[in-house]
């Protein structure tokens, strides 16, 4: 029986949850997988979160070096989030050959290449399944089941927080600024809410997921990041009416030798399976060119489905007998732009205010053609003395969109554009 | 570059799939996963395939010992289909060394301890992703990365051919045997669809995929197996009323220590992940005391989406030092009833035709109550001098609804029972 030590770096809600499935599940996955796994040692000042787990206390300290001095130590856990000292105490295990299994997506979407190179130094391995979608096993799908595919898409609700935001605004038909308070009163949302409303957490779990996808470095620069803080429940409204459900996505394609990788609220339609994802769920949607579509959906944070990552993580590294490291070169911080697209392809939903008078539809229409912008349909509110008119644009490119609506701007007769959503089938 | 060998065992439907992927996507799988995958010898009596593929002729043959003989060879796909030759084939090629990669559900459900044994001895490899859910990762998933969990629950939609022919009644409202037709003549069902529709496709991949889940052999004998042939429309109407889908699940679940294996009809909630699970797709859906509600979707079958499954596992099986063995012992064919349950616990939905006379809802509510069962509601619905009554009952075991139902029978008022639909939450 393989007896394989392991070391947390915090006890923090995912720390806590893994150092309890460690506990709990220690027999069966001894049996089940015959990897005899030790926690031998744990990196947490605050004593009694360790007293409320039950946790030997001659196992706890504060000194890294307690863990690179232990040679049964194999593999690492960290849950410290943030950059530092995560960054520094993993490379300083990597070098010392111990494997570390990570949840820290913003601090490996930022300096994978820095691990990635002292985990090849170290001959160590470098496992993040949590890191993306909590419990969903979408690392290990991309790296171990994906083989047969070019992928060509993939399309993922990877932020709990603002699914539920989304979800209840639709369903209640509440208005943002209400939801997020009840939000972060449940605890579902944090006190400073903005790594999640305004797309920075999906975007880290982008450039990870994409790069794998794409078998290339997708780094921060090169996607495109908008939040939901500016959604009116209005235009989720009027998209119920036109059979779309409201998503922050988080895609990835790659069309015309392009990778565009883009985080922005979108319609999905209704009959979709990302549509159906609802509350705290996530789910990420993937196109092969031979598998069509598959979807996977689950709990995308928490103490135990991340925990259960992190664990199943710990198991695959313990069963190793040599760490893999990826075959993609580019893994460094500065990526050229040549090899991605920002004036990627959608249809567009876009609401605006206009004056209610003769000749306004002309003008935007005629717009909307200079720009070779193609319109789907067209609906009408009177609202007093102004009409709220929302366009469906068939499908064009960013860039031809954005001047188009420079032009519409300064029409006289155009109150204002109020809202710009992007529609994904 | 490891350069590795490979054989074909057929080019039918998926055959043919996985020779496609292996030349259109030879160059990406080598710069990926760092693998040249050479497709050396084919075994395929009908020539015109071979032709219509392109396949160079020289690598043709019906002589099994081209492949054994041929020491470049390191893994060998099966796309035979059905028991015999495909077993005795194998098992040479396991005990030569070779690897094996396969579809056949039936023969891997009923023949993997002879498989497991010969590529034990063999020190080869046993691959079989491609055996469930075609191109969806469910093998892999269970295998992989459900480490931290013990499996409580394992439903599936693993069956295409049942899912396009219930979606089209649900849809349409039409019957079965309606649907079947049509089924069949687009080539989505067999011209004899009893391995369909009667839940033994269904039951096989139960038998693989309950066994990963529970870390123990499950046999086909312990499967309760009940198909779609004699399901109403009707039935599907009024499950709708009441807020259900119509599914052929595969279920298997973990309860006070016993395992309960089951292929049936059953209504899952609306709102339920598999419920919108429509057409020709598949998906699992999998509780872990961890990870809790996890659900996989996609494609179950066809050539290129079970060809990518097929392509999966000859890449995974190429990168292996080392093949792993199932670690549960029980893997005979020859299993105790001891461990499995058939007394499983549901919900119901039973439909009778009763006269229309006083007293008759008191007999059947009195049987019901004889035998500790619960009613949850009771809908009457008057057809001349008859009455339609369908009985929702609250979570029961099997045996005592069954006792019931035998006394109901029995009641001189009581016509026919029409329908008895387990429900699953």
């Amino acid at each position: 029986m393989k007896k394989v030590g392991v070391a947390l770096l915090g006890l923090g809600t995912v720390g806590g949850g893994t150092y309890r499935i460690l506990k709990n599940n220690h027999d069966s996955i001894k049996k089940n997988y015959g990897v005899d796994l030790e926690i031998r040692h744990i990196l947490e000042k605050d004593m009694t979160k360790a007293r409320a787990l039950g946790v030997d206390e001659s196992i706890i300290s504060c000194d890294i070096n307690n863990i690179i001095n232990d040679a049964e130590i194999k593999i690492v856990a960290e849950f410290f989030g943030g950059i530092e000292p995560a960054k520094s105490f993993l490379i300083k295990c990597l070098l010392a050959g111990k494997s570390i299994v990570t949840a820290n997506k913003e601090m490996f979407s930022k300096y994978w290449h820095e691990l990635e190179a002292a985990a090849k130094k170290g001959k160590a391995g470098l496992y993040f399944e949590a890191s993306c979608v909590g419990g969903v096993p979408i690392i290990r799908t991309l790296t171990q089941s994906m083989q047969g595919n070019n992928i060509l898409s993939l399309m993922g609700i990877v932020n709990g927080t603002t699914n539920f935001i989304l979800s209840k605004m639709a369903d209640e038909g509440l208005a943002y600024a209400d939801v997020l308070k009840e939000a972060q009163s449940l605890g579902y949302a944090e006190a400073d809410p903005t790594a999640d409303v305004e797309g920075f957490d999906s975007m880290y779990k982008l450039s990870i997921l994409s790069s794998l996808a794409f078998h290339t470095k997708v780094p921060l620069d090169k996607i495109y990041r908008e939040g939901i803080s500016k959604i009116d429940k209005i235009d989720i409204e009027y998209g119920k009416k036109f059979g779309y459900a409201l998503k922050l996505l988080a895609i990835g394609k790659k069309q015309g030798g392009k990778i565009e990788a883009r985080v922005h609220p979108a319609f999905v339609p209704s009959s979709h399976p990302l549509a159906a994802v609802k509350g705290s769920f996530n789910a990420v949607h993937i196109i092969g060119d031979n598998v069509g579509d598959i979807m996977l959906y689950g709990r995308g944070a928490g103490d135990l489905p991340t925990g259960s990552a992190i664990v199943s993580d710990i198991v695959f590294a313990a069963r190793q007998d040599k760490h893999r490291h990826a075959t993609f070169n580019n893994l460094t911080d500065k990526v050229s732009d040549r090899g991605f697209s920002k004036d990627f392809c959608c249809e567009y939903y876009i609401r605006m205010t206009v004056k209610d008078v003769p000749g306004v539809i002309a003008a935007i229409s005629s717009a909307f053609a200079k720009n070779s912008i193609s319109i789907n349909s067209i609906q009408q509110q009177v609202q007093g003395q102004n009409a709220s008119i929302i366009f469906m644009i068939h499908k064009t490119g960013e860039r031809g969109i954005k001047k188009a609506l420079e032009a519409i701007r300064v029409i006289n007769t155009v109150e204002s554009i109020d809202a710009l959503i992007r529609v994904e089938e």
